[in-house]
């Protein structure tokens, strides 16, 4: 009976989940896929760092990269350092050498993916990521195998824990902005600087990988219309909540007549359809193929053991007899996606005004927006007319960014205007 | 570049869905796997019966099961007629002449797919069956690969899309069964005779599928306890809806301590739950493993285009080069499952009591449930006590199955109970 040599790069969270699994569930494990796996080689930042779980005896645990990577007969090689730099260096070094790679990175897939997925091609390995995205949600695999005869229409998706559970707080709770993070600091749920979770980031590296996926197509970074969370207010909650909306962090590709319109940003979603249901640190996606139609999956988006999962299913896939399948497109180059110019993108929008005194304001603001062919769905207005600062809001029926951002510019110039008007779209 | 020819059995629903994918979205196939495919020889009940969708030309169509068996260069055999018999015959037979086989008959495989798995094994190659639970959701891969690192604690399915569009309109529109029932018919989400579906009998045995890709482990169509909601009343719908539930049909197996259990039943399901969630003919599963934590399943269960893209999934996957998985358990036969006595089984529980005169019963209800170890939840009470036939609804704690049938059998004997007192699940 075969026994998998695996190297782990990075023993933080996630390693410890996966050595933690191969240890309980080894048996499963090997009922399943009739191999045993062992953890030869470990590479941590310190060496000194006490840990509550430590790889069992026979590991080599060390914290020198040359060291880590020169490990004799080892057969997988799993990167969990996270990174651009040294675990890219350690990646393609394991791929050019013929090791199968299992990452769960996907700043690095995002940024450098495509090369080297070229090289893991080259080589004739594996390079698997199913823990990159979405935690323990199976959903590289579905959509590289099992909604593979589909055409896909749509992938809409909660990516990212630390967001939701700060915008289901907000939600919950009243809490503003502020407060909601410094809590999900307490408890772990967000790191010290979470610059990437918050602000879109890291959903825009999760979406350029899933988009090349359900595509095969390259979306570069740099091209993703990205807005995070840190500027939704506890008001625009609430009257999201009036209107029967939650308001969530959302990464979205839609496939318009053969161009890809992709973003991340906070929207207002329907009370009614699950993915407004989807709560705390949870994530889900929803995909639409042309032929299976709307398919939702939801689960833990992160955490030691249900990423631990994710990175284990690659590791017995891999360490199976199948040829590796990389992108899910084999038979076709991975090419520059054609891309929907985004002042095009239409969309139903949520519009926060807030203005000094409403007397008159309303036909002000309603004549601006016909002007630019949005017409309003609802308006809500609260406060006294006396008040300065009243929020006035609007939903509208389908707009076009362009004609958006035009009546926006205009409304924001008006004397009446006493701040920047907060604009989301509705799913 | 390959081409993939396939024999395709019952050219119903699905095998037209099957052939319309092939057509529509050859493009994308072989983008992805590299392969075409082409349907070479169909089989069918009445090869008089007009069709609005016919197979291309140079199609062998023929209603001769010999003709159809014996008919030469297949790769894959593709099984969607239904049934036991014939089905059985043909699948075997083309597994013996070392050809893979796909199929969507749940039916089937519950009753004879531990012959078809050894024949198949024998063999060397694959019997997949995506399509046979949940139609477009990808259950069978999602357990049998993605989560294949996890001891799997329970599944929950809705899984029979006719019983949960009955039980919708009951609920949304405050229909009784026959009616409901009737509907279905005429908008064809139900066959003309339902009993498969709406005596759970379909969801048992989707459930026997699900527990062997789950445990490895055969458990007889035989020993599941069935349940279905033909006996599910307005009233029913209507006393859960107060109290915070909606009625589903449920399959269910649990790990109890290394024994299973499991069944299929009508069961109130919390409304907070995504499960509750799960409207019209939509179907969903729920899989705790002990790794990934709850993960949740939502999509088409039924219909040409949904079912089609599951079956074309297995096809991909067979025509590419990884050996054949077909029961998730590669190292291990399947084994006869360790089953929980069903008396053991505990759960909360919903009572509707139907009695004559509400005087004093309320004591007497509560004193022999209490008798039986059974402490009351919540209990509402309508009607005026001068009625007869006055429902009276209990939820419970936790209780055993022994003692709820203790404690009913009790109670219906008493002189107050005027109709047999209905219960229900709690989930």
């Amino acid at each position: 009976m075969q026994t998998v040599k695996l190297a782990i790069a990075g023993f933080g969270t996630v390693g410890t989940g996966l050595a933690r699994i191969i240890e309980e569930n080894g048996d499963v494990i090997l009922a399943r896929c009739g191999k045993k796996f062992q953890i030869v080689s470990v590479l941590v930042r310190d060496i000194k760092k006490r840990r509550d779980y430590l790889p069992g005896p026979g590991v080599t645990l060390t914290d020198n990269i040359e060291e880590f990577t020169s490990c004799p007969d080892v057969d997988i090689v799993v990167e969990l350092m996270g990174g651009t730099t040294a675990a890219f260096d350690i990646v393609k070094k394991a791929l050019e050498s013929g090791k199968h790679v299992v990452t769960a990175n996907k700043h690095l897939l995002a940024e450098r993916g495509i090369e080297l997925f070229e090289i893991a091609k080259e080589n004739g390995v594996g390079l698997y990521y199913e823990a990159s995205v979405a935690g323990g949600i199976p959903i590289v695999q579905a959509i590289k195998e099992s909604l593979a005869a589909n055409r896909i229409k749509s992938i809409v998706g909660i990516l990212n824990g630390t967001a939701n559970y700060i915008l289901s707080e907000m939600s919950t709770n009243g809490l503003e902005f502020e407060t909601a993070l410094s809590q999900a600091k307490e408890l772990g749920y967000a790191e010290a600087d979470p610059t990437f979770d918050i602000e879109g980031i890291d959903t825009a590296h999760k979406m350029v990988v899933l988009i090349r996926l359900a595509y095969g197509k390259d979306y570069p970074l740099s091209k993703l219309p990205v807005e995070g969370i840190s500027r939704v207010e506890g008001q625009d909650i609430l009257f999201a909540r009036d209107l029967g909306y939650r308001i969530k962090l959302i990464g979205q590709v839609r496939d318009v007549g053969g161009k890809l319109e992709a973003g991340v940003f906070p929207a207002l979603v329907k009370y009614t359809l699950l993915l407004a249901r989807v709560g705390g640190n949870y994530n889900a996606v929803r995909v639409e193929g042309n032929a299976v139609g709307p398919s939702f999956f939801h689960g833990q988006g992160a955490g030691s053991l249900p990423t631990g999962s994710a990175v284990m299913a690659d590791i017995m896939a891999l360490a199976g007899s199948r040829t590796p399948d990389n992108t899910g497109f084999n038979n076709t180059p991975i090419t520059k996606a054609d891309i929907l110019d985004p002042e095009l993108a239409t969309s139903e929008y949520y519009f926060r005004f807030t203005v000094a005194d409403k007397a008159g304001v309303m036909a002000s603001l309603s004549k601006i927006l016909a002007e630019h062919n949005i017409s309003i769905a609802q308006a809500v207005q609260k406060g006294a007319a006396s008040e300065t600062n009243v929020p006035i809001v609007f939903t509208t029926h389908k707009a076009s960014t362009k004609d958006v951002n035009a009546a926006l510019r205009e409304i924001d110039s008006m004397s009446f205007i006493t701040r920047e008007t907060v604009s989301m779209r509705i799913l």
